[in-house]
């Protein structure tokens, strides 16, 4: 099992809590924007890191270049972002089969949603159930079609089922509040469920599903 | 023009900036869940207040119910959140042209994703044109398919595009980085695009588009 650790460049408040001791993190890094410089501060240099860097003064931007061996910057004629260039490279270069994403979320809510709606571009869907994101509050996974049985996270209360396509035959089996075969065409946010014991199963027959467990 | 403006639970460190002097702000309130408690705190009595104020001690719940002259619950078997109640009530029954919706994002992504995906449901997409969303650094408006003119807002300099469902022939015709004829399954953020003017034109055939204008 390979982890590669991903940071992007999104608010530190909202950083997950073992993102104090980053050392302790098992894996590779890649950054994006913002995240090498902060990830640098924090004593790790990344594998690869993505972006120009223009927002950084001379001087941080010359320490970052020093240190870093391989740095590389979107094409701009790629309509890609950083992130997208950083999460390519953590799967296809690096041969992750686990990404755990930092950063995506908080702030500038078009970059959040560019981040969350990532895993269902046509050359990450392969990829997707290797995706995590997480941030202070929230753990954000990735399912296409299937049955699933996952495991809750100690330090998170609720769970959400986010049809992120038109997805059919929703069932939340043994939640809270259960679901059955339910069918959208747009994407829903059904929030504030919760595992009764240490797991949950659900299934779907057609579409792609976020899974959040998040605490207050 | 009448303005409703409506406060749901999500926290105060991303409240937009008028909320430090609501007063201010024109318009009737409606408050959802722990909106409702931190709105009496700022001096104003919404004109309705959903939630069951169950995270309140019980000093402030009694507070809340000699305060608010009316207070709603949601029907636990109606699948409804304290915000869709509360907004089916700010275009219903108090006739809003215009809801602005504060306290809707930061925190829990599940709440936030089912406040951004609440105007995609039927019952509100007739009306989705006259909901906004403001936090810090965001402000969320919704388009249904159709020739739009929009303008920008001072304090703000990037500008995103985001189908939200399927979607057909979007175009950006006088924005800093142009796109044409473009078409999508699935929702996608493109984001960091910026005006180039005080105003900014596109259109779309088919599906719903949210536009950010955000800050850093």
């Amino acid at each position: 099992m390979k982890r590669v650790n991903l940071l992007a460049g999104g608010p530190i408040e909202q950083w997950a809590p073992e993102l104090q001791k980053p050392t302790q993190i098992t894996g590779q890094w890649v950054t994006a924007d913002r995240g090498t410089w902060r990830l640098l501060q924090k004593g790790i240099v990344p594998t690869v890191a993505v972006g120009d860097f223009d927002s950084l003064t001379p001087a941080e931007r010359q320490q970052v270049q020093e240190q870093v061996g391989d740095i590389r910057a979107v094409q701009a004629e790629k309509d890609e972002t950083d992130t997208q260039l950083a999460l390519s490279i953590a799967l296809e270069e690096l041969a992750a089969d686990q990404v755990v994403i930092y950063g995506a979320t908080g702030g500038r809510l078009d970059h959040f949603l560019a981040n969350l709606f990532m895993p269902l571009e046509e050359r990450f869907k392969p990829f997707l159930n290797r995706l995590e994101m997480r941030d202070s509050q929230n753990t954000i996974r990735f399912y296409l079609p299937g049955d699933y049985q996952i495991a809750k996270e100690v330090d998170k209360k609720y769970l959400a089922f986010i049809p992120l396509t038109p997805t059919t035959d929703l069932n939340l089996i043994d939640e809270k509040y259960p679901l059955h075969h339910f069918d959208t065409e747009v994407p829903i946010s059904w929030a504030s469920n919760e595992f009764i014991g240490a797991t949950g199963r659900f299934n779907f027959k057609t579409g792609i599903v976020a899974v959040i467990q998040s605490t207050d």
